[in-house]
């Protein structure tokens, strides 16, 4: 199911006469270029409604609300504020340049463990030369939670460093950047403290990272648990998609035990994190504040761009989110 | 000229018989590989000595010494303990995988920056949770000095994330891994305070990164000085040739006025650093301890093996020393 129950050629018609609106948090920049591509001023039109921001638009009077264009690449948050989401109304969300920034990010802090940047910056500090033992990164195993736009982008940034990369997700057995794709079978089993199914499992036995960048869904909460850590055999564990994805827990009980050799995580439960998160005191963990992945204001117009042609030409944008599905 | 005043051929033809020593520093396993490779016990035989280790050989009695296969990339030391370097004596050296080494230190330390990885480990001291702001890689600059085997797989390793590269070497205008290569102009008006060539000059002023990884030869020493770095603006200096090629006061200054943004030096003139070194108060200054491009004890025997044989068929090996060049 899309979200729209209506037909997009329907609300490309409409689309013409629509009142567009722009979230005033949004910089002026941004409602300017807003204007540009739909051809006139903000806030005018006898039509229905289209809204670009972060959230559920406020209703003006008895408008009819056709489109809501999400800022954001996650839609967990504004789909449980509207719940159930209204079928006829068709929301689209910004990806950008996300997947590639997500993929340097995972890249990035991969590369520092191997060269221990953070050792040569502790030993800096302390006036100490000492040479450090690194490693190089290729031949090093990648398991990828998530084969879509990500989950592609993280393959790609990993595989030209020669990381060799093995996907998990539903039903597809190949995606780009991504060496091959491993089925994640059924999460009610795998998930928690369910054991991972035996192709799955045996890729977090030889895997050196493992990269979450799936969405927040019914099916993926708290998949993240002691069944797939028990399968981990000394991996570093990457959070890039939703914190409540992950038992802290079992990722903490992981981390004493050497399953996981360390945790660098974007993403927690509570965001942002009080200093007396229990994430604070985990160890050999590092905290990113939720900025692997921002979507920069050239993201948000440069995505809603191609959604508003793509439907005055009569399709359905890429970027449409499938309400079941949750992105 | 090369180290070899005799050539190649004599050499294969007296390999057979020859007396091949390992020096003692190095493990039992690495003698044990080498007894492999030449088919007979170390020590051993009627004819002239090889020999392989970090340094010149003390000479045993009146034999007569026909090549030594340095363990390290950089012979400056073993050539200033010997000069002049006999003629008829090889020196071969070893690379090994160090190219890659180094080229994934100066992407994971590029990245780091990028990603804001010293940031984000000290919001992690402080329980600070504060989104920070973290750059793409691709289409910012790099000018790697040098377009050797490690200038290359610098090039390689930058260009893998979309970083544009351009080389800087005398004569060659193209080499692999790199986008392009400029003149390096003569080093005695490019060096100290001279000004660099036009093309050159215009590279640094792009350049977001700007690599070293030229040897110590009488031509690099004291290459990076005020005038190299005046044409810089905002690049991040990485050192991973030989310390004497720069002039830490004028770094210094151009690290104060920020026409250099970082540096990570690996090397420096004086190592180990002591405590007092000037370079540890290097403004936005990371030491990395002379580890960017370790040779391992694998890299000592492929090396060695690669060159016997070509020897034996009667050619020069590639890692061949040019006595007049340095390297």
């Amino acid at each position: 199911m899309t979200s729209a129950g209506a037909d997009p050629l329907r609300i490309g018609q409409e689309l013409d006469g629509a009142v567009v609106t722009v979230d005033p948090g949004l910089p002026p920049h941004v409602h300017q270029e807003i204007e540009e591509i739909i051809g006139r001023p903000l806030g005018t039109g006898p039509g229905p409604r289209v809204h670009i921001g972060p959230g559920f638009p406020e209703p003006a009077g008895r408008e009819r609300l056709l489109w809501v264009h999400s800022t954001n690449a996650g839609v967990d948050a504004l789909l449980a504020a509207r719940t159930p989401w209204p079928r006829e109304v068709l929301l689209t969300r910004t990806v950008g340049r996300m997947g590639e920034r997500i993929g340097q990010y995972v890249l990035a802090w991969a590369l520092a463990e191997l060269q221990n940047v953070p050792g040569f910056l502790h030993q800096h500090e302390t006036r100490t030369w000492h040479r450090l033992p690194t490693e190089l990164a290729d031949g090093t195993l990648a398991v990828v939670f998530g084969a879509g736009r990500i989950g592609s982008a993280v393959g790609s940034a990993l595989g030209s460093c020669g990381i060799h990369t093995v996907g998990v997700a539903h039903g597809a057995r190949t995606a780009p950047g991504l060496d091959r794709v491993v089925p994640l079978g059924d999460p009610g089993e795998t998930g928690g403290s369910g054991v991972p199914a035996p192709e799955l499992a045996e890729a977090l036995s030889r895997a050196r990272w493992v990269v979450n960048t799936l969405p927040l869904t019914p099916e993926t909460a708290g998949l993240f648990g002691a069944g797939l850590f028990a399968a981990c055999d000394g991996a570093t564990f990457f959070n890039v998609g939703r914190g409540e994805t992950v038992r802290t827990d079992d990722l903490a009980r992981a981390l004493r035990t050497g399953r996981v050799r360390r945790a660098v995580l974007d993403v927690l439960p509570t965001e942002p994190a009080p200093s007396d998160d229990a994430a604070w005191d985990l160890p050999r963990t590092t905290l990113t504040s939720h900025s692997a992945g921002p979507t920069t204001d050239a993201d948000i117009t440069a995505d809603f761009r191609g959604a508003w042609h793509t439907l005055r030409g009569g399709d359905l944008p890429e970027l449409t989110v499938r309400v079941s599905a949750g992105y």
